[in-house]
């Protein structure tokens, strides 16, 4: 086998066989093939493509680069969760204790964030004395004791995957469906889940920018995970405007408290509901409520346990950036346009996300909005509210909202996007 | 300019612009793009293709990334040979003498064979004491004195595309005509031509395998030698057959030396004075009489010259392989193929060519043929010779061989091809 001979194959539109497909990936892993090699065959597959049979074997060579996890000692069924990512998207939050205080086990290996897109693990370090990090110990007593467990990903699962993401993140490979949805299915079946529920973000915010991209990639994913005996289904969720009315750190953790304290923004209470029953239909527990969970504090109860048993403060003040600058509505009328892409880049900039992986984020930075599309506002009425650590950033990340905000003058009729746009199954 | 945009931009079909073509050539140049960021430009550039504005910027930031030869001072008009390589191409040999005889300036530097194809330097090596390597200065005392010099180009020449070649020949990226013809130009521009003649060679043994591949390669360098104000001509020729009687080193300088001493196989003499006369009409000398120069033995003059200038004894005895096995006609007939691509990967397996750059040639091996297509073969007759100082090779050098040779029926008519297909100027 040798490495040209696989590259010419996808360079000419052929198929890539199981056997050049497992010796690729092994070899990459190994080091044998180099990056620039990896890299001419990554560009090949985002331009020609790969068919199902590929994508299936492609996924379980990265599954088969690593170890694999097993939750089969622990009494409840398992469930988890994958956003592709979006702006304001911390539905993981108030999601896991929900699921788990209804009877599942929810294990939720989770990144952080890279661009405009925040990760659930950066959110959660703004909680004093959190650990992101456990050991494989350490993470099955968390998920027995509580239920739920939010936490990194170990180096031991899909090596494979790792090497190759940070290689496309560099070679303008990222945007290619195959590689994609290898990516997540491989890291999420390492896992050893029984159950799968998929959040496809579509819209500025998101990855997928139409639906029609959106629905292959959940089609795609939800064939492999089915094809490795894990129950997947995979909703496709509006990401055109951000999630809730917050996009940062602490602050997307304060309005988490808020809706497992049966409040907070009723977008984020939908979709975190949604998501909950389909994670539990998916884990066999038909009957489960998750209102309820919400409503009688079950659910609050899951996650002050979760957050302690990792070392954090449950009722500690969470950290507030050191300066903010308001942003006021211009003119009077109807919000139509709060556009999810500006409002992540804005977010970042202000400090909430990061450009490079070795950058640091700020607990504090982001974006608290007033206002949500479809919302009446008054001239000179607060819009939103700018958090952060570097005040020199704010022209900067103004720069990022500039014709990302439009007000339609009074009386503009406006339906927003429902929050769930299409189910896969 | 960051190179993930530019990547982006052929990735999806775009026009590189001449700020991304400069920035990308010279920041790979510098080590501040890196290898796996070229190869999966080259394959998008493979898959997607450049115009012709994208081509001819990208071989002038070839050419600056390096130094350009002048040969101003000379008293005598330029004029320079590029064949994209065949097997049993030896026309180098006898061309240069012979067009510096007809009063031109030849520089020729020339490369090393890699894969099926042999290089113009190993097999002049073969000549005892004749050295490749040559300062600037020393090329041009030879070239001033002799009229002609054949040797290895200097590493200051086009360092873009030294680097870039390397990259192409292990990541599958060789096959894309406009980093060929761009990879080609670039070289021959810097090195200072007046006028440039391209054999584009077609067929099994060549690089085009098919006439409008090759018509378009050609076509594509003569554009960017003329926008380059070389005078630059191609013809296209025929590579389905070997050149001459012979294939490797020694083999081939001693057939060439027959050709100079007014001798040698008819589609060697043929194709080297065809050449010849298109050097000669660049040039400026359209009276100058080659087939005159071969029979007066001025052609000759030179080479003996040529060759004591860089060190060799032109009298001194060719090195021999060690072995030699003769294969036999199997029945009857008109030999009808002799494929190229079969007699080169034969005699590259013998050990007149190298798998990888840092391999060494063996002087001696080879394949000498006693009949080519067209002729009238007898059961038991011999057809070809091949000679090795690894005789543990033979089998290995047979295999290549199976199915290469055809001897149809006696009376087959057979017209074979001729050996020039087309002209583009």
């Amino acid at each position: 086998m040798d490495v040209i001979s696989v590259i010419r194959t996808k360079r000419d539109k052929g198929e890539l066989s199981p056997e050049q497909i497992d010796w690729v990936i092994d070899a990459y892993t190994r080091g044998e093939v180099a990056d620039e090699q990896m890299s001419a065959l990554a560009m090949a597959i985002l331009l020609n493509g790969m068919n199902r049979v590929e994508i299936a074997r492609w996924t379980a060579a990265m599954i088969n680069s690593g170890e694999r996890m097993n939750f089969a000692q622990l009494s409840r069924p398992t469930a988890d969760k994958h956003s592709t990512g979006g702006v304001g998207d911390k539905i993981t939050l108030p999601l896991a204790p929900i699921v788990a205080a209804c009877g599942a086990a929810v294990p939720q290996l989770s990144g952080r964030g890279l661009g405009h897109t925040g990760g659930t693990l950066d959110k959660l370090e703004s909680i004093p004395g959190w650990r992101a990090l456990l050991s494989n110990e350490e993470m099955l007593d968390v998920l027995d004791s509580t239920g739920a467990v939010i936490c990194a990903a170990g180096d031991g699962l899909a090596p494979a995957d790792k090497k190759l993401y940070a290689l496309r993140d560099v070679t303008g490979t990222v945007e290619a469906i195959p590689l994609i949805a290898s990516s997540i299915m491989s890291k999420k079946i390492a896992e050893g889940t029984g159950s799968l529920v998929l959040d496809v973000k579509v819209g500025s915010g998101a990855f997928m920018k139409n639906i029609e991209d959106a629905r292959e990639l959940a089609s795609t994913m939800v064939g492999l995970g089915t094809d490795h005996g894990v129950r997947t289904v995979a909703l496709l969720t509006d990401m055109s405007t951000p999630l809730g009315l917050t996009a940062g750190n602490a602050l997307e953790v304060r309005e988490s408290v808020e809706v497992l304290a049966g409040g907070g923004p009723s977008d984020v209470v939908e979709l975190t509901l949604a998501l909950a029953r389909e994670m539990l239909d998916a884990a066999g527990l038909k009957d489960a409520d998750p209102a309820k969970a919400l409503a009688d504090g079950s659910a609050m109860d899951v996650w002050r346990r979760m957050i302690a048993a990792q070392g954090g403060d449950p009722d500690a003040a969470l950290p507030v950036a050191r300066e903010q600058h308001v942003v006021h509505a211009s003119e009077s009328g109807v919000l139509t346009t709060l556009d999810a892409y500006a409002v992540g880049v804005a977010a970042w900039r202000l400090g909430a996300g990061r450009a490079r992986k070795e950058d640091q984020v700020q607990a504090g930075a982001g974006i608290e909005l007033h206002a949500k599309p479809g919302d009446r506002v008054t001239a000179g009425q607060r819009l939103m509210t700018l958090h952060t650590d570097t005040p020199e950033k704010f022209e900067y990340a103004l720069e990022a909202l500039n014709g990302g905000v439009f007000t339609s003058p009074e009386g503009t009729e406006f339906t927003p996007n429902p929050i769930v746009l299409g189910r896969i199954a």
